[in-house]
């Protein structure tokens, strides 16, 4: 604590990552791709002409806003890109969420949400999961601040269908819902087709998962011409040039690859699939999951007990120490050979 | 205007960049380095590991800030890392500068400050320069809410050396006072080793400029490790990984090379002055710069008569539409070539 910080600033409570280990482990525990990105982008950095990092890159970042843009089936001015999905909806919490009403969350999702909250000093409300550890969408209330969720939810798992997000967009009008979609491509439904009708429907995504590029740090925003003027509002007081010359032309190269990149997206989720009837059949709950990773409790054995033994093998996995989320573990899809080690290692505990 | 804006966000001024035109232009208009980066910078990109753009890069950027330290003579510790020196100026204006009392600035300086104020909401009081276009140093209260300018200046390029601020240092230690060095690494004097002994001193800098990294995107703060901690405490509330893995190591590589950087800045060095004495001869009044820029005004032209006579000749300079700064030209210093072809333009044009 600093008399120099500002008074808010001292109450602040950080997010706090996955470990980044610096030993050789399996690593299951940050939602990484295991595979590579698309052999494109080497092409980029061998061709990259270097002299032009002399140069401010384009404030507006057009061409990779065109790029997401042809991706997703909408026009450039409904794109807004920034520097990892986590600035974008930081951006977005500030750009939306400072309102007299509370926001709506659910009690268990993306564990950012309620930090960027405190930093811009905006008042929430968490709703609880259903029984089925789902979203209750039919439990936010229509009168909010704006309502937040990643869809599919992370740590959890489960997605709704477009219809699902529809019908909240029905209810509610007056105040701008973000859907966080980090996860959807690995099975989920997008609600990028809902923006057309929906001027208050803010989608995010990222590059980091399904794109294999965690190390480049490129998100963004899809959603209504309003929306994104609001959000290169706030941008553009904060950081003209979030988005470098290299990361934009990596960010493109990728977004071009549509083979490569469902192929990965295939092979992941044919890997969870597998993982989890392994799991289940060591005697896991085991979670519907339309992500890169499963989300598992052991009826005998605590989070904590298997977090532990794993990394004695070898193996990292996520443990949110955390009331309701304690008894589960988030393991992160890898390769097949990586998923083989840690049903192994899950053998070898018993 | 929109109903979905958060309230305070509908009364912001985002900072205008200066123009990045798309056509083929002699560009003195952004304070870009006309020199190529180290060729280093050549070699990571050919040698660099695609395949580890699928993991998230060090969230503390450990590697950058070391390299940092070593250049500047201080620990690890003492050395923030953003995307490029507004990210880190505006996390250091939310780190520091949310206060009862209210900020001090010079009434002319770079002009995203007024812009960040506005942002968090921040109060601020102007301080005019003196007669010769210095910032008063003097004419700062001892008793403010954060002291904050540029050193050298901008856009104005004079710089005062590390005694005077010093002494500055000697009136204010209750506060935070943030020297933005951009542009020392031409002609300034740093006030890093001012550190060491004045826990409320803020540093920052960047590799746009004196490195030739614009399209980069890296910048940095330097201080004592309270005020390091409070800026990664907001750091860690917006955006975990805010340097991707490309750009930490081609800013080491570029760190590294310090004999590339010195010949280009003192080649800028040296054109800067032979430009003075051209446009002084010409009969501009040139003031004096310790930066890449010079800011030059005509006794008989107007700033915008002669910013249009030269656009129409193909050459970007900077023109403030602005009270007090309307008679004034900011010209950024390009190649010899480049110069040239500005000294025969001013000529042609009289």
């Amino acid at each position: 604590m600093s008399q120099f910080w500002s008074p808010a600033v001292r109450a602040l409570t950080p997010y706090v990552p996955g470990e980044q280990p610096r030993e050789k482990l399996i690593k299951l525990n940050t939602n990484e791709n295991p595979y590579p990105p698309s052999p494109a982008v080497e092409q980029v950095l061998q061709r990259f002409a270097v002299d032009h990092l002399r140069l401010y890159p384009d404030p507006e970042s057009l061409a990779l806003r065109e790029a997401l843009a042809k991706t997703h089936g909408v026009e450039p001015e409904q794109v807004f890109v920034g520097n990892g999905s986590d600035e974008v909806l930081a951006l977005a919490f500030q750009a939306f969420f400072c309102q007299p009403k509370p926001l709506l969350m659910p009690a268990i999702s993306y564990s950012f949400y309620p930090v960027y909250c405190k930093l811009y000093d905006i008042a929430y409300r968490t709703v609880a999961l259903d029984d089925q550890w789902q979203i209750a969408l039919e439990a936010f209330e229509s009168d909010n601040g704006g309502v937040v969720f990643a869809n599919p939810n992370a740590p959890t798992g489960h997605g709704h269908p477009r219809q699902a997000i529809a019908q909240l967009l029905a209810r509610i009008t007056e105040s701008v819902v973000l859907v966080d979609e980090a996860y959807v491509d690995f099975g989920g439904e997008s609600a990028v087709p809902l923006v057309a009708d929906h001027p208050n429907l803010l989608v995010t995504g990222t590059l980091s998962k399904s794109r294999s590029l965690a190390g480049l740090r490129v998100g963004y925003a899809i959603g209504s011409r309003e929306l994104i003027e609001g959000l290169e509002r706030v941008k553009n007081s904060f950081n003209s040039y979030p988005i470098d010359m290299l990361a934009s032309e990596v960010a493109i190269a990728s977004l071009e690859d549509e083979s490569h990149f469902r192929a990965c997206c295939d092979q992941v989720i044919a890997t969870r699939e597998w993982t989890r009837q392994q799991l289940a059949s060591l005697g896991f709950d085991v979670l519907p999951s339309q992500t890169n990773f499963l989300f598992v409790r052991h009826a005998e054995h605590s989070g904590a007990t298997i977090f532990g033994g794993l990394r004695e093998r070898g193996i990292l996995v996520r443990h949110f120490d955390k009331d309701g989320l304690r008894d589960f573990l988030r393991i992160s899809i890898g390769t097949d050979d990586e998923m083989s080690s840690l049903i192994e290692a899950l053998q070898a505990m018993q």
